[in-house]
């Protein structure tokens, strides 16, 4: 596995690839890789010829009052998790390699999609997703690029980019990790105290009995966002940002009972982590 | 040649053409294709085994008191000419297959470049074309996109889109191409009477006393642009939009005397038709 720091250095390793008539998959992530990333690795390693992993904090993502200093990197240890999962190379380059230009250049979804759930509390988080998300498809040509459907927003953003653009590959979503406990996998989980993990259990637990209860026949959304908002809000740590329901694609709005396929998303801050999870309520 | 309507077909013939080993030049245009257009294509002609000419009239970057509906539409004449000049593909879709979704998802580059000059008169002129562009360039995968020095501004805003986003292409820039008494040809050149085309000689000729005066050692902006501007405006029928000198590339703020290379650009309009022209000032 090679680790590539310069976009002129990815682009000679993508056309060798490409010569050599190799499939490519491309995973982005923002390092401090975990078994979410390691699934989405494996994937793209089972799925294509030739895998290419970004590692990149990505500011434009990130609010003013974001934690975009305290992000953890571990590029050493993301290179050899990387590695086993069968990487071809891991792409690190520095924010001035993959923002050459003093002024921007933005790729932005409007609409619903990017307006609801974390786009009302992280305004321009979504802009800088899908606009570094771009340039990594035009650097990487991707025949098919890995997101984890814990972002469950940003598969709906990216889906729609990739459409509207017609970027010329796949989105692959791979479920989401969790610990043992239930918790989702997330790089942030390493801002949890002993307690705030507990706590934020809840999120899972809440989240599941949701499921069942849809599973069971329950189609009110109200109904069952209250639950789930009831109980995260009867744990004393949590802060809750949003507990919403839309309908899939896109986040429309739920109006009146649920049908087809609906996304039921929490987040909620513990201490000063906000933590994000999700689940798909449809009929099978 | 084929003609080409959907994004569905146009995907299948640039997969076979790739397949085939073929490399790709592309020449987006808005129909009406005139010599300039006819110079574009057989460049690609001559440097790509495969050319595709869009033809679009692309509603995103009009503005709302602009010539949309008035745009003059020539598809049965396009068709011929690309064919004549080479192209394999002319590739005419609706505004429905441009543009799938609903909410729009914009490609916008930011900065001096596209808020001078025909930014300021026109400000979603380019976050339209830049959109549209990126699609076009998504859809046809070409080595080689053609773009004409008449639209100067446009191929700086293109420029820094494709080193922002990293587009894997070469942008090809091809020379003005003029009647033979000097008028820059462009599409909406048919909407001039006989007189309003006289009188828009001016534009041509005066940038033409500035290049002289520049290639004779003056250095001083001001007074290159000021002599343009007067000659302009002594014509009755002319209303100048703007007589501009901005440094390449770029388009940044001319401090001092002029150095390197920098853009002498000129809109103004006659009668209700908006002509654009230009020229490059730099040393031998």
């Amino acid at each position: 596995m090679k680790l590539v720091k310069t976009v002129a250095e990815l682009r000679e390793e993508i056309a060798a690839a490409k010569t050599a008539g190799k499939t490519i998959g491309l995973v982005p992530t923002m390092g401090a890789l975990h078994e979410g990333h390691a699934s989405l690795i494996k994937a793209a390693n089972m799925e294509n010829d030739f895998v290419v992993v970004s590692v990149f904090v990505n500011p434009t993502q990130f609010g003013p009052n974001e934690d975009l200093e305290a992000y953890p990197r571990t590029l050493d240890a993301d290179c050899k998790l990387a590695e086993a999962m069968g990487a071809d190379i891991v792409f690190a380059p520095s924010a001035k390699e993959m923002y050459p230009s003093e002024d921007m250049t933005w790729v932005e979804v409007t609409g619903n999609v990017t307006k609801v759930l974390c786009g009302r509390s992280r305004p321009i988080h979504f802009r800088g997703v899908t606009t570094v998300v771009s340039k990594l498809f035009n650097l990487a040509q991707p025949d098919r690029a890995y997101f984890g459907q814990k972002d469950a927003q940003q598969v709906e953003v990216l889906k729609r980019m990739v459409k509207d653009l017609f970027f010329n590959l796949q989105l692959r979503v791979m479920p989401i990790v969790r610990e043992a406990d239930g918790l989702a996998k997330s790089s942030r989980n390493t801002y949890l105290s002993g307690s705030e993990h507990q706590a934020a259990l809840v999120l899972s637990r809440s989240l599941k009995k949701a499921q069942e209860r849809f599973a069971a026949g329950e189609r009110n959304a109200a109904a069952l966002t209250e639950a789930v908002r009831e109980e995260i809000a009867a744990e004393p740590m949590s802060n809750i940002d949003y507990v919403e329901i839309y309908r899939l694609p896109e986040l429309q709005p739920v109006n009146g009972p649920l049908t087809g396929s609906s996304l039921l998303a929490v987040a909620v801050k513990f201490g000063t982590t906000r933590l994000i999870d999700n689940v798909i309520l449809e009929e099978k």
